[in-house]
């Protein structure tokens, strides 16, 4: 029988850090390629136990159905911790439980964008929430990511010149480029995003990562009119295996979020929503993020140094205050491609190329994305030789 | 600031059980109304255990990000246990694990249809999967049932006038009506599928839980031509909490799939995966199953003999011979909405009105669904009495 897909899916590829990570199955190479946690990040003893106490006192509120919402006493405990913190007004807003952070983003976008929307987002930006967007067949046009943030004349204009529903943006230690948007983007972002009576959807799944420099206050926390719809993730702190995530936003949208996900997959494992509501109100979440803190800072540290220490002159590199990655950009003009490929397939690294990130594949850059938060010490300092000797081998000194 | 909702979603109601449910947080009110597992079903102690060891054994694999497809060992095992039943062809199939069928269900209609195309239903069917396909902005085409299935004249006029991209059907005891479909029709909805180039989706959650009569083959155990999807959940066996199920079917289709669902959810609770994977490989499944089987073969009896002793004559029911659900229909030309209001609201008893599965809710029906999984025996003693007498009032004896 022959298959016709529909419109929207039939451009959709597979993303290509997955087709990067088929490498990393070789157990030669070297991965700087994925965006895990370090092994050693998970609170295991806690989490054990808490999953334990839950089969003790009430195995079937584990086990049953659950109300698409997500379940009551985590859903209270995160809105108290919102409104402590400036990111949630129980007047206007509300928060539903999603499966990660990544159904946050596609339901978002679900709701509030036909096709042949535009959506604004940076560029590079986050390729699952790309992927998410392009399956709606709603139209991407990428700003240029400045190291603060995205240049505000071009995203003035596009505004101008577009039908833009929803403006994608990562505040926080980007995902692929590690840059941290100034307080004074933010604040214009958000004026010109109620000019032209756009949405946006700030993805902050790395906000509680940051490891050196002074908190930025986020885009939600400064909204007074209800532009902002704002996703974060227990993945990065708690554990991305559960896959609970969290949206909160004006009531309007997040009801019919909350629609669009029955229909998608009922409710988030109840299971895994009890363990993150326990760990919330049993764990010290401050001490724990202390150590995430630490363990990131001494990788990046270590992998910051290595580069400077082997790598080419010729490679420019962003210094994040948090997150999980570090994004290097070669001489312009120069065959990227080539180098990633000839760093896994002759050197055993496995490096992101930057053009998975951007908007259309075809779109240029020289870039490349490094992961720190996975590789052990070891594989750090023995990953940045080996991608030190292919850039000067490619580069010069 | 003023939202304006993706065309799509705009008309997209919450489901009409929720709204019943809502009556069901009174604890005066027996419910009828949902379609949740006994509580005595799920099988606690080996679930408790197998968590344990899973924690004790490999923490790291139930809480680190996991591959889109499924965890590999699952997939195995269920791949090699369909191929022993006749359900999957490794030659010509794949299989992807899905966060519950309502997942598999949405994700293979986002791949094949467009907005605007048309899906075949069964009329009523399960309005979680009927709310999906709007979602997408799908043409639902409803076919009426019989007692042996959709009418089949019906179904070929409707795959010859419109542009029929996907017959959903559930075969096995029918969500809402508990009815079974014939192989003779089986047999012949294939063909005619075949014939206009249409792919059926065999949603098949409540297979497992024949507790009379004698099975009746899959669709999917007769296609020989890549024609028939196919999908299963743990929901109904295992645990619906966890929102573990699984999709197979032609390679092309699943491999489709698999891409829309990474930039859906990334992947299914990994814990969840691994805890079903070893219930299968260490538990006795079909003991397991023995027991749900006699628990429900019991429940719907007592539910069928109640409904005889109390109803109204002039009221109809199916019996079913597994599954969950019995499907009432009042006298035609009656007031079901009334009834269904006076039963939850006077006589405390919540049942869902038909017109809740319809392809638009204002179809006619003068049917309603009664669950008789959750109840217990003494609640479906006493709300048949209570609909009996509302019943006797409304229609005579």
């Amino acid at each position: 029988m022959n298959y016709k897909f529909s419109e929207n899916i039939s451009g959709l590829k597979a993303s290509a850090i997955r087709e990067i990570l088929k490498f990393t199955s070789d157990p030669e190479v070297i991965s700087f390629a994925a965006g895990n946690p370090a092994p050693e990040a998970f609170p295991i003893d806690e989490i054990k136990s808490i999953s334990k106490s839950i089969f003790d006192d009430n195995p079937i509120l584990a086990l049953q159905y659950s109300i698409t919402e997500g379940y009551p006493a985590l859903r209270n405990t995160l809105k108290k911790r919102m409104e402590a913190s400036g990111t949630f007004n129980p007047e206007t807003d509300e928060l539903i439980i999603t499966s990660g952070a990544q159904q946050a983003n596609e339901l978002t976008a679900k709701v509030l964008c036909d096709k042949g929307d535009t959506l604004i987002c940076e560029a590079p930006s986050f390729i699952g929430s790309l992927n998410a967007f392009k399956s709606y067949g709603i139209n991407l046009a990428g700003i240029t990511l400045e190291n603060d943030g995205v240049n505000l004349e071009e995203l003035e204009q596009t505004l101008k010149s577009t039908n833009t529903k929803l403006i994608y943006l990562i505040p926080n230690f980007q995902n692929p480029t590690g840059l941290t948007m100034s307080l004074e983007k933010r604040k214009a972002v958000l004026e010109l995003a109620k000019k032209y009576g756009a949405v946006i959807l700030e993805d902050n799944p790395y906000g509680d990562l940051r490891f050196a420099g002074e908190n930025v206050p986020s885009i939600k926390s400064m909204d007074k009119d209800g532009v902002v719809v704002y996703s974060r993730t227990f993945s990065k702190i708690l554990a991305p295996g559960i896959r609970v995530g969290y949206v909160s936003g004006p009531k309007e949208i997040i009801n019919k979020i909350i629609v669009c996900k029955q229909v998608e997959d009922v409710h988030t494992n109840i299971w895994a929503q009890v363990l993150a509501e326990r760990f919330l109100e049993t764990c010290d979440m401050d001490k724990h993020l202390e150590k995430l803190r630490g363990i990131y800072r001494n990788k990046c540290a270590l992998m910051l140094s290595e580069i400077k220490k082997n790598f080419s002159s010729k490679i420019r590199y962003t210094q994040p205050e948090g997150g999980l990655f570090i994004w290097c950009t070669l001489p312009d003009g120069c065959d990227m491609m080539g180098f990633c490929k000839r760093a896994v397939e002759e050197f055993k690294v496995a490096v992101v190329p930057g053009s998975a990130f951007m908007v259309s594949e075809n779109d240029k850059t020289s870039s490349f994305r490094l992961n720190f938060s996975t590789p052990t010490d070891e594989q750090i300092v023995k990953g940045c030789k080996m991608l030190g000797k292919l850039s000067k081998e490619m580069f010069g000194e």
